[in-house]
């Protein structure tokens, strides 16, 4: 929509099962990828179980401390669902059944199967608006700063489809990297610090993988500004070539 | 090492790299299944970047709250690696170079190539036990509930070993996944949740994933109760089959 110098954002995952190592969640590292493309920054991720108090609590650190905060998880029809209650908790507003989520039910629900259970889904706090997806009936919803979404990667990720175009955007950052090749992390980092304290402005990364008895180690440099990016890439690029040859 | 009712946990992921979506956390999945096996409960988990204020908050929230606290990341030895100058800031405490971590270094680097910036790896916390590693020479540390780890996976793994068979260990959860097949969620909410409210000591959950088209929920039943656990999951069973016989 607008374009800010810097918009920000937390991620709050709400489930048991990532907890207790059942599923492995994907969405941090999809919303993290997501929001890094349009420009957005993501801070902060937190992972609750499906306990109120400690949703209200994570949704009550997180949300006056970024411009928006995404959650995923626990908007289902069943009794571990309580992430709609609890956000409304959190927001002091109320909530009840909305006839719009009703609506989108009953075009996919005969009239009959919509028991009680699935009843719960259509639970939204006031003043929320709907995030419709293409894949479920049931929406997630937008109120204030706080975007709650399905846990299910497909189901996030068409209602992060849905919310995207409408989000404030800052301006994107751009990523390079550079591959240190098996030069150990130890012999760059002296000139490593001196080029990021010399960029203060960029965030200069060094990130080792360790496979095959080995480091494969690559430098990453990420910046709003194009052309301070290229000359601290450049002077990475030069400090690398200098190491390798004089270890060579 | 002693084994208690519970004991609890959280993980604090420290790295500007998962934030931005250029890494794929591997490491909360792979401590919360570990840490499940054995009978320890993580409760919480955090993302945060390289950020020294960042870091000393989020240790000194979770710390207090949980028997441990496990870190990864940000213990090498490039400018971004502050976690554990971090950690003694927020334990309060001096921190320096540790011989016993020269001497670690020195069994796999030359005298010579021990620089500057490879003695930062040697900074510990005063009063911090090392917590070595097969794979690199730089150890972590744990002090205090602590447990300070790599964020490379096979490092942090090896660490995990490590530690491991020191921790204070629980009575282990058993868990046993029930296929509800493509029965959905909204079709056995309502009798799930009675069978849920009937077992307040087991954490029964609904898992749905989306994939070919259609959904393939698990119901899962977790808890430390063998006799309990067996019980519920005999009753979710029997409802599932008298829902499925019903919809034939």
């Amino acid at each position: 929509m607008t374009q800010a110098a810097s918009v920000t954002a937390a991620v709050l995952i709400i489930g048991d099962e990532i907890l207790s190592g059942r599923t492995k969640d994907q969405n941090i590292s999809y919303i993290a990828d997501y929001l890094s493309k349009i420009g957005i920054d993501l801070r902060e991720a937190r992972v609750v179980p499906d306990v109120t108090a400690e949703i209200v609590a994570a949704v009550n650190a997180l949300r006056p401390r970024y411009d928006y905060l995404f959650t995923t998880g626990g908007i289902g029809p069943t009794h571990d669902d309580i992430t709609a209650d609890a956000i409304a908790a959190a927001l002091g507003v109320e909530i009840s059944e909305d006839p719009r989520v009703i609506y989108l039910l009953l075009e996919r629900i005969k009239p009959e199967d919509l028991n009680e259970a699935r009843r719960r889904m259509a639970r939204i706090p006031h003043g929320a608006e709907l995030v419709k997806n293409r894949i479920s009936a049931a929406p997630g919803f937008w109120i204030g700063n706080v975007i709650v979404m399905a846990g299910v990667p497909a189901i996030m990720r068409a209602m992060l489809d849905e919310v995207g175009p409408k989000l404030a955007t800052g301006t994107p950052v751009i990523v390079e990297t550079i591959a240190a090749g098996r030069l150990p992390e130890g012999a760059y980092a002296a000139p490593l610090g001196e080029i990021a304290a010399a960029y203060p402005e960029l965030s200069i990364g060094s990130y080792p993988a360790f496979r095959d008895g080995g480091f494969h180690n690559e430098l990453v440099v990420r910046g709003k500004d194009k052309t301070k990016l290229a000359s601290a890439a450049a002077a990475i690029k030069s400090m690398l070539t200098e190491l390798a040859k004089a270890r060579a």
